[in-house]
């Protein structure tokens, strides 16, 4: 039986046998007496077995190392607590003494290095559970919204946005061309040079064109080299993409899933999610609350600037319009506002060339920024004529030829377009309290950094 | 309003005035009146709208070209079928004349060329709702029977299963080591040989050990030149991992899995299903129904050879005992089953190091086979003891250094536990009835072919 289903039916379960199997997580020994804290990880509870002289076995079970999976049959009482009295204790896998993970607190660091036994950790059963829970949220939000889950191809022959570097995929054998001096890329495997996405928007966008909405909620990649607590070089990606839709509508949508995701990982990931508000953040739980309760603020780019100049802050980059928002601009305003809050209207400078410009110069884009993280969505409303879309990639000097049937999207039945693209990893960091998204990806990778 | 509520709704909208935003299917002109199909994508239905010379603009709506986006005002009305006679049709977005998608039945392969504008017809409708659907059914059930999604890194710095051919990610310049013949492996982004995962087998198995059960959904990659209907070289996989579960165990889950998938499909995309059902291939719904009402066939390896042998048919492989069971054998044997099979119980050289070997020389790995589709699922329970599987590999001369930690989740609490591979996009064309896995994914990627 699962231990979750053991709290879930104790009442009925009193005073019965029950099996269940686990590893153990703490193992205390006295001399006529033992207890074990057992889990499973199908809940963040832990089961407390006690056994005594009793079993025949004693001697031997009181040698069961911590980390060790075992099978217990026993009859289950309630003190306090829920126990299981044990009849019956087999050892189903040993533990070996060289266990890295030991039962006392270990620096986040030092789980990092065992990624592969990290889970079995307190900590980890929250975040990798809540990342389940949220992710859900994500497809029950859309699915019961009517959008098209497409599952975009991260093998791209194009540069799409050309945002931060790209990965390049190969079969040629490098060491052949070191010494050969020659490389033919029709031996390549695609017979052409490839690379990893790094968004799927343009293909949410043909597929918005046929279905209204859709979203894609898959990895994108990026060869980034920054070293902060917000990078890495593999995240999920999710990206709605929405027709006939603006970008007030799209802003609505961004503000609607969001606090879908939160109320799902409130009432799906409870434990967890309690856990994290009392052992990493406090005051979580009160803070994903307050989110609920206000609609987000929007805010034009300029008037966020005006907020910074005014601010008399000596920021390392002085506030300036036409200059980008940096880190710490974000964690000025968003401390100003004290909620999640949508900067609108970019001068085009700053922002991708699809973005629907507006007379003044400014685009229809927004970002959206949350206390604490910074920013977690990107959106607009893309550029819908076909002239315009090529006038401005002409000014940029894009090779038009790349785009070409992205172009002409807008000469095949056009219409208003927004979608948005989350970085699913930094919303989780913010919905568990987690300081480096390092410690919300299973197996993180960046740069120079690729183990397991 | 979406077209997909007009329909939903139609009861409640019968003479009032409504407006939907669509894309023209078809146009029919005559001198007074005139006929579009509008599709908006919400739902595979189109809504008729019916014009006149009542309106002011007759003369340019006539002019409107099929694939164009319109906006449409208008009183529901209700014949045989429900018809939207316009108040008021605006034109929002013009199509060209060079529109490759024409108002008739274009091939598979020429629409497979038009990849990004295919979803825009009716065929790809259903099959891309649907394959939408069967990814939310795979959440739905994995999540609500308390497994974790787990999110596996696609970047692997270790060889896996070695399965098919591996894909390289590089940040090197290929060009520049034409020239130099130099290569630097720690200029490249992660410091050492990185590529793409094949299977997240290992990880799930990291995390069946903390969490019990585990799912992963998410691309596979594999360089595979294999030019048939069932190959690609990015596919969707589904991996589930069961800790304290055996071969027969995770039978059970497989079969499960496939029989909701099939109840949610038919029950969310049914007007897909019938549209489906009568144009791709005939008795569809009912193959699928049949497959709800047995169980699935359990028939060992050794037995298969032995229905082969006596089938008496002129095979292009003969079977033998101790051979693969190839395409043509998988057909026969699913023919002569007439359910999904799983067969069982095969010689270890046929499969990989990994699998539970028991005295016989067999392993405890199963395949699914489904009939007209062949292999779907490959499963097995996994060699949990550590002197086993390091003397296996060592017969096998594989890189134990590559594997240390896969090894070492043998000494750290091993427990039995099993899993099994879903080829996502395979599955779909079972459930489609579609003959080629290229025309199930929105833009896919094989041999020589990375458009889009």
């Amino acid at each position: 039986m699962e231990i979750k289903e053991v709290f879930k039916k104790e009442k009925d379960l009193i005073e019965k046998e029950i099996e269940v199997k686990g590893w153990i997580r703490k193992h205390r020994k006295q001399k006529e007496i033992g207890f074990i804290d057992l889990s499973d990880g199908t809940t963040i509870k832990q089961i407390q077995i006690v056994y005594d002289k009793k079993l025949k076995d004693f001697d031997e079970i009181q040698k069961i190392h911590f980390g060790s999976s075992i099978k217990v049959k026993g009859i289950l009482k309630k003190e306090r607590d829920i126990e299981l009295h044990a009849k019956e204790i087999i050892l189903i896998g040993d533990c070996s003494e060289d266990y890295p993970i030991q039962p006392k607190k270990h620096s986040r660091e030092f789980l990092r290095e065992q990624a592969y036994l990290r889970p079995r950790t307190t900590l980890f059963q929250a975040v990798f559970r809540v990342r389940s829970v949220a992710s859900m949220a994500i497809h029950d939000y859309f699915q019961k919204e009517g959008y098209v889950y497409l599952h975009a191809p991260l093998f791209t022959a194009s540069d799409c946005e050309g945002a931060g570097e790209m990965f390049r995929v190969t079969t040629l054998d490098l060491e052949k061309i070191k010494e050969t001096g020659k490389i033919d890329y029709e031996d390549e495997f695609f017979g052409k040079k490839v690379g990893l996405s790094v968004s799927s928007q343009f293909e949410g966008e043909t597929f918005a064109q046929a279905f209204s909405k859709v979203y894609t909620f898959g990895p994108s990649f990026r060869a980034d080299k920054s070293h902060t607590p917000y990078h890495v070089a593999e995240f999920w990606h999710v990206e709605p993409e929405v027709a006939f839709c603006d970008l007030d509508g799209i802003m609505d949508i961004g503000e609607d899933v969001l606090k879908y995701v939160i109320k799902y990982v409130l009432k799906h990931a409870k434990d967890e999610m309690k856990f994290l508000d009392e052992r990493v953040e406090k005051g979580l739980i009160k803070k994903l609350k307050k989110v609920l309760k206000e609609p987000f603020k929007r805010v034009t780019y300029k008037e966020c600037i005006d907020i910074l100049k005014q601010s008399k802050i000596d920021f390392e980059f002085t506030p300036e319009y036409g200059s980008d928002i940096s880190k710490e601009h974000e964690k000025y305003l968003t401390e100003y506002f004290d909620c999640p809050t949508y900067i609108t209207m970019w001068p085009k400078e700053l922002k991708s060339f699809y973005m629907k410009e507006k007379e003044d110069g400014t685009v229809y884009g927004a970002d959206l920024e949350l206390p604490g993280i910074g920013e977690v969505y990107g959106m607009s409303q893309r550029e819908d004529s076909y002239e315009l879309l090529l006038e401005r990639m002409k000014k940029l000097d894009m090779k038009i030829e790349d785009y070409e049937w992205y172009l002409k999207l807008r000469k095949y039945g056009s219409c208003e377009r927004s979608g948005f693209g989350i970085g699913f990893d930094r919303l989780l960091m913010y919905l568990t309290g987690i300081e480096s998204i390092k410690d919300v990806i299973p197996y993180p990778r960046s740069h120079r950094s690729c183990d397991y």
